[in-house]
C-alpha cells in the first residue's frame, strides 16, 4: 500500500476526553473517530488491524469444527419475550419501534436468535452437535460509555453458540472453544490468561474469562504463573491457610487495647502477629421475624469478600449493620466488637483461615479492650466456615500447585455453558436417540474484536505510541524513503525494496507522503508498525538501509541487496499458524 | 470443507411468503430465513456467496484507489439534522432514542457521517481526492419488505462517498467507480447494463445504475444491443421519429368517426397508418390565477411519459385534467378533443415526433369526429415542443449507434454526483489553493451486495434450483461420493479427489453426509453449485469417474486420474481477475 493512496489521520494531540493511554493512541494514530458518546468510526488505519483480528478469530473457529453464518442486528421483541430477557434486560438493551409500532431491539447479543434456527432447523440428535458463530455489529446501550473501544456502545463481535445433545457433548463443545481462545490469543501475540469466572447457576468449571494482562486492566486477576490456575480476585478460591488447628496453649484473657480499633495496632501493642488477630464484620439481613445480625470474622490482615459472602445460605439480600444495630447487638462500638458474650445472639461465620486458628485475639465488646488467646470450641462454640475473604499474593494456588500471584487483566473473550436455560425457555428441542423430544444443551463464546485492539495497546505501548504484535498491525512493514522526489538512487531503491515486499506477502506501507523524516518517524512510530526500514542517500552510498524494530533502542545497518529477505523474515519469524 | 463438518438446510417447500423465484430459491436452498419481515439470518451457505461477493467489491475498490473505513450502524440525529434529512426523509428511516432520550437513527446510508468525517479530516486541497468506503449493514424501514433479498429490510451495502476539490476532480473520480463497477459486476459473472438515471438537480451524465439483466427484473430497460447506450425506459431519450417534416399534402378536412374515441379504430376507418394520427392527453395545473389547461400531443401508438412530462417547466405539480374541466375546454368529452378550435385557451405542447409529423388527424373538439389532413403552422400554431413519451422497441437509440430494444433489469449497484449538497449543508470545506475555503465536491456510490445474490438467481436458474456464476457459487465443486461408507474404492478415490482439489486451491464440498444419490444430486442442484463429481464403484471398475456442469443436458466420464486437474482447469477459466 501506497501511502498517498491510503489515508492517515494522525493527531498531535488526543482529545479530553480519551482518558486511558489506548483510546488516546488509538485517536491519536487516527484509528478511530468518536461519532457519539461510545460511537466510533474505524479509520482506515483501524479498520486494518480489526480485519486482521477477524481473519484469525475466523480461521480458527472454522478450524475448532464452528460453521459462521450472519444474524440481524435488528430483532424482533417477540424472541427476547420468550426468553425473558424483554423484561428483565435492563436500559443497556436498546429498544425501538418500527414504522408499524412493532418492538425490536438493536442486539447486544443473539441466543434469542440463534436458539430460534436452532430449534427450526435442528430435528434429530443425528445433526447434533453443531457449533453456529458470526462476527457481527452489536449495541449495548452503556450508562457510561468511555475508554473508547474498551467500553462502547457499539462494538464488533465474534459470538458462538454450541448445541448439543447432552452435558457431555456441550463439555466437549466447550473444550474445543477453550482450546480455539488459546490459539487465537497466542496467534494475536498477546499475553493472556484463561480466567476461572463466576458459574452462575451451573456446576463445574462452566465458564471462563480470557484477558489480555495489562497494568491498566480493569479486573484483579490471581493467578499461579507455576501452573495454569488463574480467577478474578472476586470469585477466586481462597483456601485456609497454616496446617490446621493447634491446640489451644493459652488461657481466655481479657487486655486493654485503649484507642486501638485496627488490628494492626491491637497486634503491635501486644507484640504479636497480625496473623494471631481476628477482625469482625456485621452483617444485617432483614427477615419477616425482624432484623438476622450477622458476625463474619477474618483473620487481622484479610479482606471481606461480599460477592462470597452473598453466596451463603441466609445472606444473599445482606446488608451492612448500622451503627445503632451494632450497638444494640454488640454494647459496644465498632473496632472492639467480639463474637464472646454478645448482648443479642447473632449467626457467627468464621473464614476458612479463621477456623483453623487457635489463641487469637478478637473485639471484648467492649471499649478499649480486646479478648486474647480465643480458641474454638473452648470458649466459643464452632463456626459455620466459609471462604469469605480476598485471595491475596502469597496465597496457595487452589490447585496446589504453586503460590498465587496478582495481575491486573482487561477481558477480551468469554465462554459460557449455557446449558438448557435458553432451550427450555424457547422450546428449543430435539428428537433423541430414544425418540423423545429433550431441550438441547447449549454454550456460549465471545470474543470482543473492537475490544482486543484497546487491550492490544494497553498491553504494548511507550511514550511514543502504540507497539503492535505482528499479527495486528496495522502495516507489518513502514518503508521510509528520504527524499523520494530528490534522489534517483532513493527513488530506485525503495521502489525495488517495495515490489520485492509485496511479492513476498508482506504486508507493506511505502510512505511515499513526501514528509520530512521527523514527521514520517513520529506517524510511524505512533501508529506502532513493528518494522521500519529507512532509504537513504548517505546509507545507500554505502549499500545500506538501515532497519529499526519498534522495540528496537537503536537502528542497525543491512545490505540493500538483502535487506527485503531479512525483513521477510523478521516478519515471518513472528507469525504463529 | 466436509458437510458433515458444515451446515445444509436445504428445505422441499419455500413458505408461502415468497412469491418471485429468488426468494423461494434462497429459503429452500437453505440460505437464508426469515426473522421478521425483510429482516433475515443468512445461513452458512448464504454466507459464504455473501462473502464472495464482498471480497470482489473490495478488491476492485481498492484497485480503484478507494479506502475502505467503517462507519456506525447507529447515528446521532444531529448529523441527519444539519443535512436537513431528519425532516425530509420518511418513515423508512428507523428513528430511536437512547436510554438518555436522545435521538438516533439506524443508517440507512452514511453521507452525514462520512460528510462529518471529511469536514473534520479534510483541511487542505493537498489531502484531495479520496474516497471513503464500506461494506456494512444497513436498515430502512420499508412499508412493504419482500421478495426476500430483494427488497428487505436490513441488507448489506458496499457504499463509497468520494471527495474532490472541483467539479472536473468529481468527474475522474465518478468515471474510476463507474470503471470498477464494469468490472466488479463482469467479474461477479453477471450480465447487466449500466444505465442512465435520472440526473436529479445535477446536469451532465451524472448518475448510473447498474442492473442485472433478468426477465424478472422490477425496472423496464430500454438498450442499444449495438452500443453502451441503456437507461430507465422513464428516463430514455424518445428522439423524433420520421426524417423531419414534409410539407402540407392534404387540405384540413372534418371527418365522421362514429364511436372511435381511439386512435386505433380511428387510423382503421380512415385506412391510414396508425402513426398518422395524433392523441390528445389533457393535464391542468392549479395556480394563483386559476387552472391552466395543457394538451399534449403524443403520436396515436406512443405513449405518455409523466415524469418527463412533470420536467416541463410550469407542469412540476400537474394533474389530469377532470371530465368537467375537459367539456369546459373543449365543449366535448374525451376522445375527440383536439388542439384545433378549443372554447378556452390551452397550453399546447407536442412530442418531438408529433412536431415533425405532417397531414396527421387529430380529434374535432365535436363528439363522433376527428380533423384530418392537419398541419402545423397552416392549421395550427407552432407548439412547443419536448420528449414527452416513453421509448419504445425499434426507436433509434438515442446515441445513433443503432435500434433500441427492451428488457427488464435489477438494479444492484447505483453512482451518483452529489456535488455540493452535502458539503454545502454540514460545511465540509477545505482550502483551496487560493488559500480560499470552498465546499468539497462530492459522489455516493453504492452496491447492494445481499441483493446480488438475489438478482444473480433470478438471471441464473432453472427447475431444479439455483445456477451460480461460478465467482459467487457458495462451492465451485461438490463431490458426491455413492457408498462412501461401504466401499473402500469409493473412499479411497473420494479422500484422493478431495485432497488433490483442496491442494489446487479449489472451493470445494465434500458431501460425505451419507446421504442416497438422490438427495445429494437434489440439494446439489438446488443450491446450485456449478461443477459436480460423483465416484461410485462402478465407474471406477474402468477408472472413470462421472462430472457434470450444472447447466449440462449430460454428465460425461473422465479418467479417474486426471478428473481434479480437469475441475481445477473448468474453475480456472471461469474466473475473470
Amino acid at each position: 500500500m501506497k501511502a498517498s493512496r491510503f489515508f492517515i489521520g494522525t493527531l498531535k494531540e488526543a482529545p479530553a476526553d480519551a482518558e486511558i493511554v489506548s483510546h488516546k493512541l488509538m485517536m491519536r494514530a487516527g484509528m478511530i473517530r468518536r461519532v457519539a458518546g461510545g460511537i466510533y468510526n474505524y479509520l482506515p488505519i483501524g479498520l486494518r488491524s480489526i480485519r486482521k483480528v477477524e481473519a484469525i478469530v475466523r480461521e480458527e473457529m472454522n478450524r475448532a469444527g464452528a460453521v459462521e453464518l450472519l444474524m440481524p442486528a435488528v430483532q424482533p421483541a417477540e424472541l427476547w419475550e420468550e426468553s425473558g430477557r424483554w423484561e428483565k434486560y435492563g436500559p443497556e438493551l436498546l429498544r425501538l419501534k418500527d414504522r408499524n409500532d412493532r418492538d425490536f431491539v438493536v442486539g447486544p447479543t443473539h441466543e434469542e436468535v440463534v436458539t430460534d434456527i436452532a430449534r427450526r432447523e435442528i430435528k434429530s440428535y443425528r445433526q447434533l452437535p453443531v457449533n453456529f458463530y458470526q462476527i457481527q455489529t452489536k449495541f449495548r446501550d452503556e450508562i457510561r460509555p468511555r475508554f473508547g473501544v474498551m467500553r462502547g456502545r457499539e462494538f464488533i463481535m465474534k459470538d458462538a453458540y454450541s448445541f448439543d445433545k447432552d452435558r457431555a457433548g456441550l463439555e466437549v463443545s466447550y473444550q474445543k472453544m477453550f482450546d480455539a481462545y488459546v490459539r487465537i490469543f497466542t496467534r494475536l501475540g498477546l499475553e493472556f490468561r484463561a480466567v476461572i469466572a463466576d458459574n452462575g447457576s451451573i456446576g463445574g468449571s462452566g465458564s471462563h474469562e480470557f484477558h489480555v494482562i495489562a497494568d491498566t486492566g480493569e479486573d484483579a486477576i490471581a493467578y499461579c504463573p507455576t501452573s495454569d490456575y488463574a480467577a478474578n480476585v472476586e470469585k477466586a478460591d481462597a483456601v485456609a491457610l497454616g496446617n490446621g488447628r493447634a491446640a489451644p496453649a493459652e488461657a481466655l484473657a481479657k487486655a486493654s487495647t485503649p484507642g486501638m480499633a485496627k488490628c494492626e495496632a491491637v497486634a503491635e501493642h501486644l507484640n504479636i502477629p497480625l496473623e494471631r488477630t481476628v477482625k469482625s464484620v456485621v452483617l444485617a439481613t432483614d427477615g419477616e421475624a425482624g432484623v438476622q445480625v450477622w458476625l463474619l470474622m477474618l483473620r487481622g490482615d484479610h479482606e471481606l469478600n461480599e460477592i462470597k459472602a452473598s453466596k451463603i445460605p441466609g445472606l444473599g439480600e445482606f446488608r451492612f449493620a448500622t451503627e445503632a444495630e451494632i450497638v444494640e447487638w454488640f454494647g459496644t462500638r465498632p473496632g472492639y466488637l467480639g463474637p464472646i458474650g454478645t448482648k443479642k445472639p447473632v449467626k457467627l461465620v468464621a473464614d476458612r483461615t479463621v477456623a483453623d486458628m487457635s489463641d487469637f485475639v478478637v473485639g471484648a465488646n467492649d471499649a478499649d479492650f480486646h479478648m486474647t488467646g480465643v480458641n474454638w470450641g473452648r470458649d466459643l462454640p464452632e463456626p459455620e466456615v466459609y471462604d469469605i475473604r480476598n485471595i491475596v499474593a502469597g496465597d496457595p494456588s487452589p490447585d496446589g500447585k504453586g503460590e498465587i500471584a496478582l495481575c491486573r487483566g482487561i477481558e477480551v473473550g468469554h465462554v459460557f455453558q449455557l446449558g438448557t436455560k435458553y432451550s427450555e425457555a424457547m422450546s428449543a428441542t430435539f428428537l433423541g436417540e430414544n425418540g423423545k423430544p429433550q431441550p438441547m444443551e447449549m454454550g456460549c463464546y465471545g470474543i470482543g474484536v473492537t475490544r482486543i485492539l484497546g487491550a492490544a495497546i494497553e498491553q504494548n505501548f511507550d511514550d511514543r505510541g502504540i507497539i503492535w504484535p505482528e499479527a495486528i498491525a496495522p502495516f507489518e512493514v513502514v518503508l521510509c524513503p528520504m527524499g523520494y522526489d530528490r534522489s534517483d538512487a532513493v527513488r530506485a531503491a525503495a521502489d525495488k525494496l517495495y515490489e520485492a515486499l509485496l511479492a513476498a506477502g508482506v504486508d507493506v506501507i511505502f510512505d511515499d507522503r513526501g514528509e520530512r523524516p521527523g514527521v514520517m518517524f513520529a506517524d510511524w512510530e505512533l501508529i506502532g508498525v513493528p518494522h521500519r526500514l529507512v532509504i537513504g542517500d548517505r546509507g545507500l552510498k554505502e549499500g545500506k538501509i538501515e532497519y529499526q524494530g519498534r522495540r528496537d533502542a537503536e537502528a542497525q545497518l543491512l545490505d540493500a541487496d538483502t535487506a527485503a529477505e531479512f525483513v521477510t523474515g523478521k516478519v515471518r519469524a513472528a507469525k504463529v499458524v
